[in-house]
């Protein structure tokens, strides 16, 4: 079984790594002996001495490995839109499997892919794609298949996780906590995707098709990044016993699904509040199964690459044994629900006059949207004067509206903070402890 | 795609309401219908008229509808070595797959089954057998089918954890949680499968022999249950900031495995600390994956059932593509490590003489087979006096003798307790927490 590995970056690495040290392992769980074609790199001639690899392997012709007769599987670990789909895509069009790791170009286009897959009766396989090594697309693929999910939670980005922990530990700002990201490696040199929930977003677009086999592209996810997040509220999160995450949520009911990456307060006892770092953790919720919780490294070369092994085993042993793995499937072609129509709680701060009545009529301006009140706390004099409210859950649209009116209030200075709450799962909690 | 059901109890009742209520997607799954051809139970005149099904499909004739020219799946949720055995043999013997969660079988004979599977070139799929819904063995034979597994730990059984809960919250002794765990049905009227660790220990094997694609049956597993765990004990471990836990632990080195249930003091601060009740979570260390951690309700009609319907539309897909799903892999045929090699660490409660000296003498034993003492605590005067070691890690042969020794020496009155130690993972919560 001749695999063409493009892109030998950090992942990349480590897969050729695997691939040498797990030789005889591999060979007995697959049938056969799984041997590199050919590396395509942009700079064949560097060296990489350190790798247990012929160094004539090496080639700059991407394309030209990935179309080579002699090769079974393509594994595309480039990223990026262009030229990975077109080498995707001709591979597969020339009846050779492919694995990859590329979230952004399977959240915009992955339906030309699958489709292409399936013209060619191949597979197509991208558990890397999401969450490195935890295993969440082949129990959704497969697990969970004679159930029906309903929500999908967690925590996909280890960029964003990292930051806010560290916002959270040290009451930095987002700026510093950015730049201590960086200098760790945690961060990229353009952080956009990560910071901004691009990378998030795509995510929650593969998990939410997977989970209720339908379409989804990252166009329909709605997405905040944490770029507005203060260190003032994460210090309010505190006060209410909560952290701030950026959450992937994705939820079905029986004809639609919604699917949004914001960042949220969740309580502190709440599972996902305790997963620091670059740890990424998804809880899955299914009518039959219940709530399964997933949770490892969500990031970095090796853990990665065993999500790539993983999948190379699948692909190889159904191409060896003349069959197709489990395709993507989406007949259930659920509509997209618009944001304004999904259920979610606010946690708004706002700056006030302080004078008697103010409270009064910020709750008829929520009482005038039909948005019932959780919680409201008054606080500081003067012109430190200020007004939390926590509601029940409500409709994202009546909430951006009942702040919207307050804004305009004579009595508010200033809106100075919304941020969603989620999480007050407590049957996780509940139940858990019985 | 016809299915015989053998057995219908409180998992076979709800995996036939879910062939029912997911019809229509089992079908756009599997790409044909999923149909019930009989289910066999032990009284088919019984009124069962709130299953939405024929009545006329019960019959008493288990292994003449298991054998049936026109059944193609066979799903075994009767349980028990006989006639369990005969049945899903005969079954396979005939080309028909198997899908079943019968734990004690698969743990006792798994590999006769295995074989029998393969020669007929047909599924024996059991993701049910451990931990319901949690998907733990589809991951392990296929997620992680690139990469080596090295450890394997967790909560398998929900009656225990849920006893040993009951016993930490509050403070009761075993008969009493027990009891309590009888009167809300999280255990038989007979408890001793789960209270004497049988349960865990045929879930152990089934979890080792998919991690360490080798065989191991439960007769190779190290076995102790929960029934001499005191309230002393857990008070003991509540001083040390632990809870107890019977735990499975399987390991592997190179050319060996391990693989124990027994009850273990665990820091408060471990993840498996926080899983109570009747819930189950497993931790998988692989070399390149990392960490990994699966939680989810371990047992129960509807998420036992939510396992077999995966399985089942696994089996029925790989049998309509002509082609067998990934089998269960011994290749690797690795020697299990007699309990007495593995590492571990000691709690050991001694009520000893109220005079000087008692402690060196203690320390002196230890010394003598080389244990090396964490902390000793000696505390209460007259014959409350006692004294607590807890060792670093040795062999458990070492640890026994030293245990043996110190119970004849003449300053001490009696050995009180010894619980072994786990989990100093600390990696979880530092790697966690970066």
């Amino acid at each position: 079984m001749k695999i063409a590995l493009l892109g030998c970056g950090n992942v990349g690495t480590e897969v050729v790594r695997l691939l040498d040290a797990q030789r005889s392992d591999l060979e007995a769980r697959v049938g056969e002996p799984l041997e590199l074609a050919g590396i395509a790199v942009r700079r064949p001639g560097k060296d990489r001495s350190d790798l247990p690899v012929d160094p004539s392997l090496f080639t700059a012709d991407a394309i030209g490995l990935a179309t080579r007769a002699d090769v079974d599987i393509v594994v595309e670990l480039v990223g990026g839109i262009e030229p990975a789909r077109t080498w995707i895509t001709s591979a597969l069009e020339l009846g050779k499997s492919v694995v990859t790791g590329n979230k952004a170009l399977l959240a915009e286009d992955g339906a030309s892919l699958y489709e292409a897959a399936a013209a060619a009766n191949v597979d197509l396989y991208y558990e890397a794609s999401v969450a490195a090594a935890i295993p969440l697309l082949r129990p959704l693929r497969e697990s969970l298949h004679g159930d029906t999910v309903t929500r999908v939670m967690g925590i996909v980005n280890g960029t964003t996780n990292f930051i806010l922990s560290r916002m959270t530990q040290t009451g930095a700002g987002f700026a510093e906590a950015l730049e201590e990201a960086g200098d760790l490696g945690y961060a990229e040199a353009d952080p956009t995707a990560d910071i901004e929930g691009y990378d998030a977003a795509a995510k929650a677009a593969i998990l939410a098709g997977l989970a209720f086999h339908t379409r989804v592209t990252a166009s329909d996810v709605y997405r905040e990044g944490i770029t507005e997040v203060t260190a003032a509220d994460v210090a309010s999160a505190k006060r209410m016993d909560c952290v701030i995450k950026l959450l992937c949520i994705a939820t079905r009911d029986a004809d639609s699904v919604s699917v949004r990456v914001h960042p949220a307060m969740i309580p502190n006892d709440h599972p996902l509040a305790g997963v620091n770092g670059a740890y990424n953790a998804v809880f899955i919720e299914a009518e039959a199964a219940g709530q399964l919780m997933f949770y490892g490294a969500g990031a970095g070369g090796a853990p990665t690459a065993s999500a790539v092994l993983g999948d190379l085993v699948a692909v190889a042993r159904s191409r060896r044994g003349g069959a197709r793995a489990v395709p993507q499937s989406s007949y259930a072609q659920l509509a997209v629900r618009p944001m304004g129509e999904v259920i979610t709680s606010y946690h708004v701060n706002l700056d006030v006059d302080d004078e008697p009545g103010v409270l009064a009529e910020v709750a008829s301006v929520f009482a005038a949207h039909r948005v019932s009140m959780r919680t409201v706390r008054q606080s500081g004099r003067g012109d430190d004067a200020v007004l939390v409210a926590v509601t029940h859950p409500a409709t994202d649209a009546q909430l951006s509206a009942t702040v919207a009116e307050l804004a305009k209030l004579p009595t508010v200075r200033r809106v100075d903070s919304v941020m969603r709450v989620e999480g007050e799962l407590g049957r996780w909690a509940e139940t858990g402890a019985a």
